[in-house]
């Protein structure tokens, strides 16, 4: 008798463009975590610290690799199935530690080569909208998959609020939407993914 | 009698996005500082040195301001008449170098606002293309008023070399075309100050 | 005795992206018609025509010059002091017929050189947002200098409606910020014409 | 016994976003066709025709449904496999008569959802290059897969010549190329639809 198939467990690596404690950005990259565990049972969050990064500077490269810290984020970011982007937009593009992580696991050996990927955003005017599709061209170069829908765009100042002020995401449709984009990443990992 | 009018000198703040020292974008703000010391009268070119700003992070702003280097930076970007960009391309985006930069000077009040600007770019492929219309996109936030023509991409690795191993610019051809970038910049800062 | 210096009227050509009858972008560009008549004497609104342009290809062009449409299109633009372009965003980018209007101009002489700009759109998810990033880019090879503040992104399909059923624009929050637009593109032209 | 998989053959829609009749861009189409003949079994290209198309006004919808030439082209559009696209670049941005197709193809029901895509350009500058990221926001909403990699930018004006007169690629580095795009096409579409 042969065994049913297992679906696999998809590691999903969760990246947050903001270094801030009550980041509403981080507050999503939470909320999907949750979700996963609730209601996914074939993905799981993993939180990629970025906070300790140094802003990227290839003279900092050596023969003996890269500063130590770089070289474990870019571990992580090997081991991961598919990304899942917190990408706020600072002056209509892409926040600077975001574009820094990114960057780092460019060098040499492209660490996000050929991986699905999700995007989502909080904040005010397009609810980060503008960073989305710079961090897709990047996207280009990096080789990463996006999923083309659905977006989200959290409109993070409009009524009734969204996060508390610890910047946990409290709206329930956002966190409906928010598992509609895990479970189009999930799908699209799977459709790439399989033989 | 009347004095003749004296065209006033224009203090150009110059911003390299990258932080290595053999830079190539480096190279080129060198030879803009040259260029103007050399053939214009009306312009002084200041290099703004942005290694030692931290990764931007708002949790680092307090009461008291800014970290120091933050608020050094941004006294110097307020003095400017005008800016030169050195934007190459990392990713197909802005370098993140140079967007903490410009994220720093846009927090609390605006330091770019509704300063002319003008953008270089030195790399492989488009020559640092892709970056210049992220950057495009910033300023109208930021409220830059860049110059459109000429736009300047050297092409880095094409033959005869452009740059020497220190990241000296060597071509006099581009030193031409750099020096119109310059000429530009100078008329438009005139254009949109004079009352 | 001299005479006291007139301000001039300013000549605004005013371009609707879209070929709709009930088009709620051609209803902004309508609105501010009004408003320059009402209440801001120094501007005038000229719409300009695109509809019976053919759809651009080069082989049309002869020694003859352009289509008779396309000469009579490009006469309107080059006699415009400044642009107000209506720019529905059509599948995340500019819209066909905006497009169309803005390649013929610029063919051989090109007619938007050197010219103020700004846009306003109308339409669902950011209001027409990305439609205008493409079409900032676009105006850099056109030389069109486009005012960066304020922005005007209108929801269109958010309650309380903003239009009525033949695109007439109802909504006088909206009405005072196309005021403001218009009063930046005033302001802008005047400081880039003046000697 | 069962008979051995068969690889299908693929068809891939072929789009010119150049009316001309010497286009380069047309010329790359064709040489792509000629490549998948001469060594790819796999894959065929059609060239869907788009010049009688009328310029896109939704007026034009009716409760019979588009104009013929628009449905026969939503027909051609919907029996693809995927799409290879010949983006020329006008004005920094997509040419019109291809957003007249994008356009026109995603109305009512999107023909365009959920397929996969290539684009080549030819052009002076960056070979098309700022066309090709707008066309890729563009699939954004379309719901297009592009492949990311090789990116083909021919620049048509530099020495030796890339065309002949009649626009037909001459230069055997670039068909190489060429193949390589589509083979990489070929590959991502079958990667997608395989269950």
């Amino acid at each position: 008798m042969e065994a049913a198939a297992v679906k696999p467990v998809l590691r999903v690596a969760a990246i947050c463009g903001s270094l801030r404690k009550a980041s509403f950005n981080r507050g999503l990259l939470r909320a999907a975590a949750e979700v996963c565990e609730d209601s996914i049972p074939g993905l799981r969050v993993h939180h990629l610290d970025i906070s300790d990064l140094p802003i990227i500077n290839t003279d900092l490269e050596t023969d003996a690799g890269f500063p130590p810290a770089v070289e474990a984020f870019r571990a992580n970011v090997s081991q991961a199935d598919c990304f899942l982007f917190a990408a706020p937009e600072y002056n209509y593009s892409i926040s600077t530690p975001l574009k820094n992580a990114l960057d780092w696991a460019s060098r040499g050996k492209n660490c996000w080569a050929d991986k699905p990927a999700a995007i989502v955003s909080a904040g005010g005017g397009f609810g980060g909208g503008r960073s989305q599709y710079h961090l897709r061209q990047v996207g280009v170069f990096l080789d990463l998959h996006f999923i083309n829908k659905p977006e989200l765009f959290v409109q993070a100042f409009q009524q009734p609020p969204k996060f508390d002020s610890d910047g946990n995401l409290i709206d329930d449709q956002i966190r409906e939407r928010l598992k509609q984009v895990l479970l189009s990443l999930q799908a699209f990992t799977l459709r790439l993914q399989k033989d």
